[in-house]
């Protein structure tokens, strides 16, 4: 029976207020509204910026007008179609996408950027087109976390903000693909460029920053530096491609003096996957000076870090990137191509597998530094139709 | 009759201390070493680099011992050339360079940097090669200026350190292609990599800045916009290729968001020419978020800059130029010649000529705003001759 037109009543985990834990509840997701698409969310993944937004709101996060549905890594099946919507039917499998890309505008049309700004205004205060959210609970509108919401059975995006992918992708393995793993990856073949036979550094060794290794071998590094205090990253980083692995804990000297050491002057390039100021700094500092690339890519919004002029001036680089400079909807799909061919790998990511009544449980997980990625499905009790 | 092999006896302008005006005094210059030339200098700019080592140390430069020969932006006369010197034969004319290229390094291989590093670790002391100076007065050795020292009727510098140039270049004029002019007009062609039909905002208009206009305008951008608070050099701005100029002090807001709104979204480049750590957060902020490239060019050694890091995340790239990232000792014939095929402006960024001993008045000048450069004369008596 089509639930197209119709409100679907769904479970979802809602986030009420600041710095307290997801609670499980029926929602109503209403039905898509000209150029929106409704799609069930069969996985997602948890990425640490839903936490941060959760838990360090006002804290190198920005506040998000609560409650909200939080989740932006994920994967699912569309369910209906909004009017106008001509790219997507029902059942086509999808990843929705917190970085839209319209392809009309000026910055859709450039090549040296993903940035596009549809919706942008809107998505980023939890609501979509018409100034709504499509989600609610208790009779109170729920905001949408980047516009997305993945915390929820279903949930309503713009038709620009979604990417079709072949229908034989495992969404529980391809939603990574939605935020975490294309950032890292193409942290450094987009935004780095990464060249063969370089040296690079990596830190941080959570999913963002095994990403990044696992470019950096791509890219053909010759010298992949691990960078982490939690050691038992390291054999993960390793098995990623990382030729090395160092603890900062364990040296006397600032982390930027060891890697300038053993590199003999600095590595080529240094991807910062933590989001902290004070490793940004670091990061610049351990690339060589007279043409090192330091690439933000780990997210904080309201802080700043300490640039010493000299760094830069001597000939160094200090680039960012968001969402790995990928053009979301048409990079989105041949990543995942790139997984089915083996190319790049999404499986060993993946560290524990969750129903969604246990979401806070991969919060806490994060927080503590337990494995990788944990991904959470939406109907355990249907998950391997859907793999 | 030859002065090869004997020490000279001439007149230099000698820093015996900081914070206190140049002093005339009668030095003596020793012939030049394995691999040294000794240059009777015809001409040098007065750059405001000179001035922030006399007057600024410890505030932003570092500590350079004295005394101390000042100037490193001028052209001359090769006198002496000492053993194993091959390149260079008295009569050349010459200009020396406080950036090295020696041709034999890795980074002299690279097309990614103009870092050379040779004798870097003793110029930077004010030393040669062997750890002492060429120069000295009433007995004393006296250090030269990142190995060049200028404000001397001569001086010895390696052989690796010095751009022989055409012998009908003025010289009077081309020294101002030993600093400023080039990196200015460098940090536009070399970093920046400014595109046809771009806008760009070019932060402070001393010589530096004008030589980024004058960049830009080469470069093709179609709006260049220059950025001061001395609206006394917008005219001059606007004869190298400003489009229009602005002054912060005109607007009640932020100088980045008026350039933001004057371009719809940020301009594409941001040269900032002034050294001033908060003028460089705003030639930052003042890019678009998309692609906008910030290169910073004026110099400063112990300061640091704040990056909002969401800035930078966005799509924004930090970069910094030295020399305006030309290879030293094959560009500056290079830029020699384009000033003499006229497709590089030299005499219209010179607005002062004094001899030697007035060299206090162009420091004041240079502190007080007034004009753009002023070019010493070594030889006032002889000037013509070498022009």
């Amino acid at each position: 029976m089509s639930t197209a037109g119709q409100v679907i009543r769904c479970k979802a985990a809602v986030a009420w207020e600041p710095r307290k834990p997801l609670s499980i509840e029926d929602v109503e997701v209403a039905p898509p509204k000209v150029h929106e698409v409704r799609v069930k969310i069969v996985a997602t993944g948890v990425c640490h910026t839903d936490r941060e937004y959760l838990y360090e709101a006002g804290k190198g996060m920005k506040f998000r007008p609560f409650p909200l549905v939080l989740g932006h890594e994920a994967a699912g099946i569309v369910e209906s179609v909004g009017p106008e919507v001509t790219k997507f039917s029902p059942g086509d499998k999808v990843i929705p996408l917190f970085l839209p890309q319209c392809g009309e505008c000026k910055r859709c049309h450039s090549p040296k950027t993903n940035q596009c700004r549809k919706n942008w205004a809107n998505t980023q205060v939890g609501v979509l087109a018409d100034g709504t959210s499509r989600i609610s609970c208790k009779g109170q509108q729920v905001y949408q976390f980047l516009g997305v919401s993945s915390f929820s059975q279903y949930t309503v995006v713009p038709d620009t903000s979604l990417a079709k992918i072949r229908s034989d992708a495992p969404l529980n393995k391809v939603c990574l693909l939605g935020c975490g793993v294309s950032t890292g990856y193409g942290a450094v073949l987009n935004t780095g460029k990464v060249e063969k036979d370089s040296s690079c550094a990596v830190f941080g060794l959570g999913a963002v920053g095994l990403a990044a290794v696992m470019g950096c071998k791509v890219a053909g590094a010759t010298r992949i530096i691990g960078v982490d205090i939690n050691t038992a990253k390291f054999e993960k980083a390793k098995e990623f491609g990382a030729t090395e692995c160092v603890d900062p804990k364990k040296f006397s000297k600032p982390i930027q003096e060891v890697l300038v050491e053993m590199t003999d002057g600095g590595v080529d390039y240094a991807l910062e996957c933590v989001g902290s100021p004070g490793v940004m700094s670091a990061a610049l500092e351990s690339t060589v000076d007279a043409w090192g690339t330091c690439v933000i890519v780990g997210w904080t919004e309201t802080e700043a870090m300490s640039v010493v002029v000299e760094n830069i001036l001597i000939g160094r680089t200090l680039k960012g990137t968001y969402f790995g400079g990928w053009k979301s909807v048409e990079d989105v799909p041949k990543l995942v191509d790139d997984y089915m061919n083996k190319k790049l790998k999404l499986d060993e990511f993946i560290t524990n597998n969750l129903p969604l009544d246990q979401i806070n449980v991969a919060f806490d997980d994060m927080k503590s530094g337990n494995g990788i990625r944990t991904v959470i499905s939406l109907y355990p009790e249907e998950a391997s139709g859907y793999s």
